[in-house]
């Protein structure tokens, strides 16, 4: 059984990964911090786990689970992972962090993006991009990985296959993004409270969201070259559920089926990729309650360009799910343990 | 490894059936039917499915089987199962059927309640009542279970321990409930149009939902006398959850936690029955994705009146769920095999 | 042209008023005031009224809004109310009070609900309770009109013409309430947060909500005695709309038309009340963005017992539609100006 | 007065029609009919009129409309108006057609689009283009409108300066277009069924939506040659609301403040369009209820992008408001008679 320690279990993505990891075979959870909520019962905070998980949270003590864990998960702010993390720890305990701390690979843009100071940068080399289907190999012999964020999951897993193959232009992606609520987390505000937007539809963080550097920082490793795109979130009004729209222009003329074959080519073998039948486009109800990514696309003969559509559950492939599809690649496990739910449908 | 059916597969409760026993570790599905998507592939109906689960729809042919499977689960508009069902085929097969046909004991309730024959009334006799929490020993022993509606789970376990204790007036018994849309099904209706319900509330069927009468056969055997309680159903725009607040006049000045002992009594070893802490109410979010029943209660001094709060997942504990837990118990596994899910929030 | 004023234009309620009042052409709204948004223009905080409303919110001076305008609101929470008002006020300018502080006949009751000081309780026997359809004559002559609670407008009126006319046993009321969320404010609460009570229901405040004392003093009042009745809160998962299930035990072996006469007998003149056809019953989407109150009712023989369905749209006919209502009959106008909105559906 | 009838009153739009003329003060509504409904009183459908319109339904008999009335509003499926409507019927009345048949100029374009003959090709040329704030000075002289499209109204408003002053590039449009459920109709559907699209969100009709050759006729014309745009809609669980993102590429360095002045030059005088200051993106919830369109923009340096955020309510502005608009500008009434509401919020 693998020890594993949450650290900040109260957000959502913190909720989502005890959830998952309560019922995974091959895991105990041994520690839960909170900062907000130490000393309480967390099936008094949510209700879910009543009658199934009777743990308290913590004070976090980093030390203590660095000895007695295999590995830690940190569901936390931005900021936070960089000043508790170093060598020391990661003698002595794998971490996966599902923060945005260790996902870029230069201090100066992680600092330009967050406005903030970057307090361990010289692990910035040895954290791998834990974006499982793509970097599998490495992440098999990390002892830190960075999980990516729901929106760039989403948009990477979309467009990687055709930049790797070189058949888009690089400076015509242009990436529209749709999430769920959940995605903004359990924090209170104004932007989130139900009658702010629940039946509104908007586009936010224009131009500034902190995922198009990630995004592009593995899109330009992909392409072999730098990458610029245009990247828009917006907000929908439903819980759970993300959905990428993106757009590129074809480097040439090809068909459907060729393009099939390089999406076939990078995913058919991977069990949480599903590539949609031709005129079917992939819908967020597809993928709620579980790890799968579903993408789907067309070419406009007009005008030269692909569209593609991906799906993930923004709290499971996004965020909670792949974490365990990391943990499940670094311990050598069967990759789908625990994380091999069918959606669930309606919900 | 039992062999199961399932008829009628493309509702939600079908599918929902499909989900549960697609990732229970003690069944293989071998027969899937539908009517209107014979020769279709199922996940080509049900896109969640995708990569999961290949089966393809039949024609039904009961005969079949009977003769091939362990159980068959029926998840059918009311008055089919009676036209098929008969001692011949129960003598070869378990029965599980999740629709109305044999959940009323009384032939002559079931026409005047569903307008249409009963034609195999000789198995009403014969047929188990399905609340798996109060029926359990005779399930065991059953070869045909008559799955309970939504409601009636939710409303009877709310009230059951309070009737066997006598603690409440027979005349005094108010069910307001409340359920999400999917337990309307998925046939086309203006009524469940999106437009027409969502952002919106309504009571309806006053005074004749159709599980008005189940709810009374199994609260008068509970209380040993005929009861008439008034049942008032309400669609509430959400996909899943479905919540009951029962009203009855206590015959006595009891406390609290004399209440609560008498819950406890009945249901403190029920994996799936939880019981809220005094001050806290049950919300459908709690049980959303799981076979959960939560329950708790409040007393009104001023009225003398005791106020219950039941909630379960509709398609889960309300249908699919519990056949699957009455199917464990009638092939004597652990009753919790594949259907302990963590509820999953926010869903 | 009435001069008027509001007094926290930033809330819902204060919100929904603006909205009304700004298309009202008797109505010029001169001040309005924000503890919060002071100096703010109003339409950057709700940009609905952008080219439409230009005002600036104005830190509140109740003093100079009494000797300029004709008709002060105040929509503020409770306790501020009563710490504001006051004879010398009162000589000057009429004062519509949305919040709860002048509802309650009787101060102590005031004091024990809602657990602070009442400032001005020599002003609760000046105060009318201002139920439209049910005041109107006290109202047209108030200097001071207490507007009542979202729920309690719903309970009441579906309600007061059988204790009128003594058909219902006093003890035997019961009211199952359903409010979307609107009703609980814009500030921000976990329990309004989006992804909190999206999707999911709960019953809320079981005994303890503040609307109970004000419903049992006015039904008191129509009935000649004391009545105390049960009173349970449910938030549902939608913007607007409030509806009001109740049940009672007839007096009397009474039909359905006998009991429609009653109801027309009160309300038939009532541009504001609407009385379903036999066997409809009210949905919140047909009165969304009016002030209409529509009820409909249905006897059952079985169990002697009435159900009365009330919906109204909370935070207009509960809310500022009814205030408006309330300001029509001060000044004599015609009671339905600039609140006789068709209900807006789908919306 | 102006006697009008509306042809197809059941239907979303002739609803929403309905709602806005019965509170006009120029109008007064003669003959509604239905096809589906006829002989039936209005507001037994739709319960929102209980009270207000008490019109009964009529087979329609166009001729005899044409003789009584003085404008003819036709909120029909495409393919029927385009065989009612000759000559003869416009010497005797105006004609607004909410539907599709006259917004396309070239009928050969139309029949491919849609796939059924155009039966009055010779009215085309005669037909206006009823957008108001762009073909205003034909509408005013024209017998025959052609109400545009939802998607369209909004796409074209959001483009039309840029296109006009040439600024952006021809080939670079792509518009990522989202629309409420309530653009979908009233018809029922299994992708507008409740539990089917609510907590969901998808593409669909990829390459082959309607308003796409209506969208690029009107931008062609503006721009002075053809065009060739990408647009992609997306379903939104939401009942109204409708949001277009459009990106192009600029043809010049241009500042954010020299395309605001173009904006500015075309939509400052227009009631309806109101510009969001610099930073703040237009949301549907501040235009729901209400006839205008917001629109906002930002520039992406890095890419040589503009992206442009537009809002209209789509039963209003994109329909049933932007009819009246034109019935307005027809009858040389003040533009905003009756369609001047403020947007409802929260609704």
């Amino acid at each position: 059984m693998i020890k594993a320690g949450i650290v900040g279990i109260t957000g959502y993505v913190g909720e989502e990964l005890a959830r998952i990891l309560v019922q995974h075979h091959q895991v105990e959870i041994k520690t839960i911090t909170s900062k907000s909520y130490a000393e309480q019962k967390y099936n008094d905070i949510y209700n879910n786990f009543n009658g199934i998980f009777q743990a308290t949270c913590e004070e976090e003590d980093l030390e203590k689970m660095a000895n007695d864990l295999d590995v830690i998960f940190l569901a936390l702010p931005h900021g936070i992972a960089s000043k508790k993390i170093n060598k020391n720890i990661l003698d002595k305990v794998k971490v996966i962090d599902l923060g945005a701390d260790y996902r870029l690979n230069d201090k100066d843009i992680y600092e330009q993006w967050y406005q903030t100071e970057h307090c361990s940068s010289e692990l910035l080399g040895e954290a791998v991009y834990g974006l499982s289907e793509i970097k599998r190999e490495d992440i098999k012999h990390s002892r830190l990985v960075a999980n990516p964020g729901c929106y760039t999951t989403c948009s990477i897993l979309s467009l990687y296959p055709l930049l790797k193959e070189d058949l888009i232009s690089r400076n015509s992606i242009i990436i529209d993004a749709k999430s769920g609520v959940s995605g903004a987390g359990r924090a209170l505000n104004i932007g989130t409270h139900y009658t702010e937007c629940n039946e509104s539809l908007k586009a936010y963080k224009l131009l500034s969201h902190r995922h198009t550097p990630e995004i592009e920082q593995e899109l330009s490793i992909a392409a072999g070259e730098d990458i610029s795109l245009v990247f828009t979130p917006h907000l929908i009004p439903m819980n759970r559920g993300l959905l990428t729209t993106s757009y590129a222009i074809l480097n040439q003329d090809i068909s459907y089926n060729d393009i099939l074959d390089v999406y076939k080519k990078y995913y058919e073998k991977e069990f949480f990729v599903r590539i949609a039948k031709e005129g079917i486009h992939p819908e967020t109800r597809w993928v709620k309650g579980s790890n799968f990514f579903d993408v789907g696309f067309t070419i406009d003969e007009r005008t030269g360009r692909i569209i593609i559509i991906g799906c993930i559950d923004n709290l499971i492939k996004g965020a909670a799910g792949q974490a365990v599809q990391n943990m499940n690649i670094m311990f050598e496990l069967d990759e789908k343990l625990g994380i091999s739910h069918v959606p669930i449908f309606p919900a």
